[in-house]
């Protein structure tokens, strides 16, 4: 059972496959910096309380230094017998210091060890990801070109037009919802697991304390503390959320990369090409950062059904939680970085856009025009759709129809109908909060200045 | 076509199957509330916007204020063409004050309307709950006898001796975090999803400002605000972790109801039993919390999957978040209320629950017993397991090795090693914040207290 | 407890929340006759093992046919305490026959009974699926217009020439595996659980071969049989996998029904407006159908999730069986009718696919062109994306390249190549089995018919 | 862009970290003897075609034999550029043949590639894993030791008597449904997707019958071939399901080995301990077969999610196939093992078993002493339910009621009901195919050893 950290009463032997199955070192090892900070800040609390002497302290945090340094430079090797990081950390410790490596372990659990490993990692991952998301909105800012105008769509059928910064700040308010959300997250994680801790009564503030580890608060109930997950699995739906998200502007992108809609080009550095077509250009960029939703909602699902039904406390069913959490972090790590590559670079082909504008996108506004002459609006609905269907029976656009025609359908129709056909007229009557119209989405784009100022300022 | 709101240029008549598939009167009715208060608000602004007269706007209050009491009778009648709760709302204002209603509809779509009710309905289904999850954080507090021992589990086998106000109350921990969720979650949906409202520009504060509404803020990007349905989808799986983590307290309820554990006994209001023996009493009230768990997620699970992939702003694939949403609300509804029951009405065995103790769960003790003599605590853990083994070899309880035999594994060991076998000594020692000690679980219970207060003041 | 058919030891009270949270009745009525006929087989089979007399029998018979009676003209009234389709119909029976009506139990749990029906209704919706894939398949054969030609997509970028006919029939593919498949399924379901029988060993070889019941083999294991849920597992799943090609398909369509595609035009029967503008026409029926693998994965996601870890035999998780088959059941049998009635009824824009063909799209033909003259394909892939690239710099069509540059590109360019610019005979050049020419995509139709004239032909 | 093999037309530089984002060789390199299989059938497929020549062909064969070799001896180097296997293996190529590499790409795209090989593995996964299958099953068979009586339980409750070797074939049953639905998947998965074969029409035949790749159908349409996974997504939900019952068993198995029921221990090779408690054993391999049915039903969940609404062909996206089915393999492969590992050493605890045997678990059987009587079976439930009710009341077995007070129950009850009391005769009861009897748990075992020879007799 070679240096197995509880082989004490065992006496028949492991099967190998089994060794391998249980063991977790092959990834919790990603850990093993939390892992070393919070022994470090642990050690500390067990001379404050005597169960360790300064001397003994000393040495295990010159041990542990070793280790770290070890692990920094690459040179750390893992032996048979290092079923988790702990272990191998414990282990070459001992190497490094013999019998007083022993001592680290008193009253704490790996239980304990591994919850308070994995909160300390995903509070730093969780303050990355941040600063990888943060640009990513600051280039939707940037190439919020408010000149530009484009056909909204609704049901993916040309509705209204809009100017472009309008669509894509629309993005940039889910992502930043996102942000948000990764603080409250945030919170949730960066909580101080103490676990049983038995002889240490006293320290337990000393640990909290530790400048190393700046938790910001202390769990409530040691059963709770090593036995629930809930703030992986709540990290594990906002990443999917937030990649959702992201496969919405991916699918938008690509529909409008196509050839039939033009809007936009992507570089050469986000395309990739056929290996049978050569004239194949393909937006693969986009089509990964659609698929990877898939893929990350899945490691929600799975870590859910997982948890689903699981008695209290530690059982081993939760060290799934590490492979999901380390693969969606480095998922949502890639397509970040991706997205914002794609962004920044993307050739925006402005007379397409204007182009794809028609006429019949007015025909709300044609509306308006009789509702403003006094017709309850749903009539004039009503009306705006009957000059539709001629439009489409004589075959021409809708500003094309003559006013005889138009009175026709009613009679409040007359010459001055001719200033409902301008586009730029059009955008610019949604000037509330939140509209299209110039100075609403010069608004829009103030508001996140001072918000990404405000975020980058935050500790 | 009949009195659909879009049928202006339709000349084709609908599949009946298409209607019925369609259609989402036969769930989003439950929303009429939400929806004529919506309404209410937004005719006063319209007025406001000079776009309806005063005359008009009160005969349409008059007609919602109708339309509110049929429906709040039961007597509203839903005829064949009502496709969706706005709609049914619109036929009926017209069928009572006729034309007028034609102008409630201007400058808003079914798109808004159907954000702006969900969001309303949601935010009241938020305060439901927390008014239900607030009494089971109660219930489990008020049950937490703080003198009763038990054993404590890890992966389901004895571990150290706990109090089984430790147990309760590591479940009433994750339900409060639950509840401050919720909150977070109110927030995100509190929001008002203005819309294009094109003509009113000047009223969308008016419409905000609504005593009707509370909101709590403005959505930022109109396309955002009618597209996106993330705050239902967080809701979703809100409700996930919140039964999941119920399907843990739950299992271990069923388990503790067993008749090998019989640590509890379920009241026969929450029992039912088998049509084929006479004997049986099954804990279906527990079973069912549990299985609720996977039904809830698999909402989440379903919605997220048509949310990915989906192009900007309104598709109809987003009209699956109402089922869900409802489905999810019912049964989080009647989970809470039926644990609430289950918990207050338990009836707890104190003999079995103590007769469940021995002493090999001193083990750890016995272990700490030897650091506290010097012994680093890997080399302790080891002699403690060598002492289990001698136990187990003999086939007697570990407290009965004789000291020589003891000392065979460790010369520290001495007559003074019988104090270790107290159990509640054993709980005393864990007195650090979050522990199994009489002071920490007191603890414990005035944090709750004073928490559960807090929460009840909120507004 | 009224009529509870487990009522003898229970004294307490239901709470009548628990009531309703544990009454399956609201939507096990389904089975309504499922479960008589089981009974009335199952009568029989007491009786011929002498447990029932035969007039005890017909009485029973008699009043099942009368309980059947009502059920069929909805009259049959559900009363407090008919917690489940099984106690209701028990219920009745008794009410209309008496004392024996209490001996129809003997031998057999709620438990055989529930997994009895729930094989049987399943069985039957099965038969019923199938009988509308097979009409919608049959609507994407004949709708295989082999003349028009239509741009080939893949990573939604214009690839090669296609027949319309082609692509259609890729999607017929996919729905005619999903036929195979659910007929393993329907295997797998249509298996007798015939649980435990106490008294009556002889007759489960009656109640096999009831001529009523029609089941293919018996379950190898009574544990199983009433345990697992299996079956329904992989019904949702099937679902799931077939509502995914259908959302695969719909995407694909509304897309082409994009202004910018124009490819098809959905009949208004399958087409919605705008409430708000008046000229949208929206391909509604696509969405939801897009919309709805979602949900019914959702379906498939929370059942397993319920299912994971359950202990062996009947728990009354199981229940949420039930929901889950029957929404996705209603779910597939309403998209496929809507599928059919969308694909009968769409008008193919053969000006526009044609129009949407362009030189760049035989760019792998130019390749070929080389390969016949004896260049690697490697190579001539390359000399084909530089002429890609001339075109593109120069701003013309590919087939507008002189042969002059061409010979920058490949001396091996000459004057016949020329001849490459020929859509049609591009897709003639792919007349393997599975291509895109007329004699391949002739071959896949003659399949089509054959198959589905064996399909109609099956039992 | 090095030896990339789409490279002739693009310009710019990629990304690295859109490179690394787009690479699938990291993963995809555990098909490199598929592909290079594949690769050997297709240029003979080429050459008998004419497109390549016969000395060409025999350098390729004999490159691709120097590649297989490396991959065979761990000695193959992946250099930058080599994005996937296909382009690594043509790069090798090439460097070992120069030009003639170049001729292998002729007619197909690495979509025909990418599909042949993943359906190449994957079959060859499937035999495998049904390999491990087999003897996990017949572990299962050797383990029925028939003699042993332990409590059936529903509810978690005892129910009946049973015969351990009953509950050990019940999962047995489920397992080998399992491989026979495995045995469904493989057809579905080997089939040839020819894809798209340009200029070498006369050979698809010739490309299928390669006796090396061993094919079963060749697909029927192109744009199917290449564009679905459905095959993957199948052999996803396989393995859900197969370790939702592997779930089922390792939850009865970790209830099955607490200390409250002890009917089983596991050997030490199968359980770890804890590095806090001495004393703990835990079940940590059955918690890790619990668990994985999450983790791989969430690479089912978000594959599907991938999937939904993706267009037609291939897209990017269905890169995500990859590493789900790996990891999925690798899991399944695992359980297996380990499940097999633990069952065929498990000990089984008959003392315990039948000494948690209770009179009350009689209490269907006193029933049915009624039923023989004459008594309705619902009368005779209750009745028998009146006599638990009295046995608990006087805190007295079922069994020692007297006869007087049965009589105040029923006057049918005599002196013969102390018949009842006898487990052995009451298992013996169940002797209908199915059931618990020694007669039928027999047949049940001889089943299965005639199924497990067929099955290892098929090809």
């Amino acid at each position: 059972l070679g240096n197995k950290l509880w082989g004490g009463r065992f006496v028949g032997n492991t099967d190998p496959i089994m060794e391998k199955f249980n063991a977790s070192i092959a990834y919790d090892q990603r850990m093993w910096e939390a892992d070393i900070k919070g022994s470090k800040a642990y050690v500390k609390a067990l001379q404050k309380a005597g169960l360790v002497t300064q001397n003994e302290m000393e040495q295990i945090l010159t041990g542990l230094d070793k280790v770290f340094d070890e692990w920094s430079k690459g040179e750390f090797k893992i032996k048979p017998g290092d079923e988790d990081i702990h272990t191998a950390n414990e282990r070459r410790l001992k190497e490094f210091i013999g019998d007083p490596a022993g001592k680290l372990h008193t009253g704490r659990s790996r239980n304990d060890q591994v919850a308070t490993d994995t909160r300390l990692w995903l509070r730093d991952a969780i303050n990355t990801l941040k600063e990888l998301a943060l640009p990513l909105i600051s280039t939707m800012v940037e190439r919020a070109a408010i000149e530009i105008l484009c056909p909204g769509y609704t049901h993916m059928q040309r509705a209204q037009p809009i100017r472009w910064s309008h669509w894509i700040l629309s993005h940039a308010v889910a992502l930043s919802r996102d942000v948000e959300r990764l603080e409250d997250i945030r919170k949730h994680v960066n909580v101080m697991p103490l676990g049983r801790l038995v002889l240490c009564i006293c320290n337990t503030e000393i640990f909290f304390h530790s400048p190393e580890l700046k938790f910001d608060s202390i769990s409530i109930n040691s059963m709770d503390a090593t036995g629930q997950r809930d703030f992986v699995a709540e990290f594990l739906f906002w990443a999917s959320m937030c990649l959702t998200h992201l496969s919405k502007m991916a699918e938008d992108l690509i529909l409008y990369s196509t050839k039939e809609f033009s809007f936009i080009t992507l570089t050469d550095a986000y395309s990739t090409g056929s290996s049978l077509m050569p004239q194949k250009k393909n937006a693969d960029s986009l089509e990964l950062i659609r698929s990877k939703a898939g893929r990350v909602f899945g490691r929600c699902a799975g870590f859910l059904m997982t948890l689903k039904g699981l008695p209290s406390t530690y059982n081993k069913d939760l060290q799934e939680d590490k492979e999901a959490m380390f693969d969606t972090y480095d998922t949502v790590h890639a397509v970040l970085q991706v997205a914002t590559g794609v962004i920044s670079t993307l050739k925006v082909n402005q007379p397409a856009m204007e182009g794809a504008l028609s006429p019949d996108m007015l025909a709300t506004d044609l509306a308006y025009h009789l509702v403003r002459k006094g017709m309850p609006f749903r009539e004039a609905h009503s009306c705006a759709g009957k000059a539709v269907y001629i439009a489409e029976s004589k075959n021409i656009h809708l500003s094309q129809i003559t006013v005889e025609d138009l009175q026709t359908v009613s009679p409040l129709f007359d010459k001055d109908v001719s200033s409902v056909w301008d586009y730029n007229r059009s955008v610019e009557q949604y000037s509330a909060p939140g509209g299209t119209a110039r100075s609403s989405v010069t608004s829009q784009i103030e508001h996140f200045r001072t918000w990404l100022q405000a975020q980058k300022q935050k500790p």
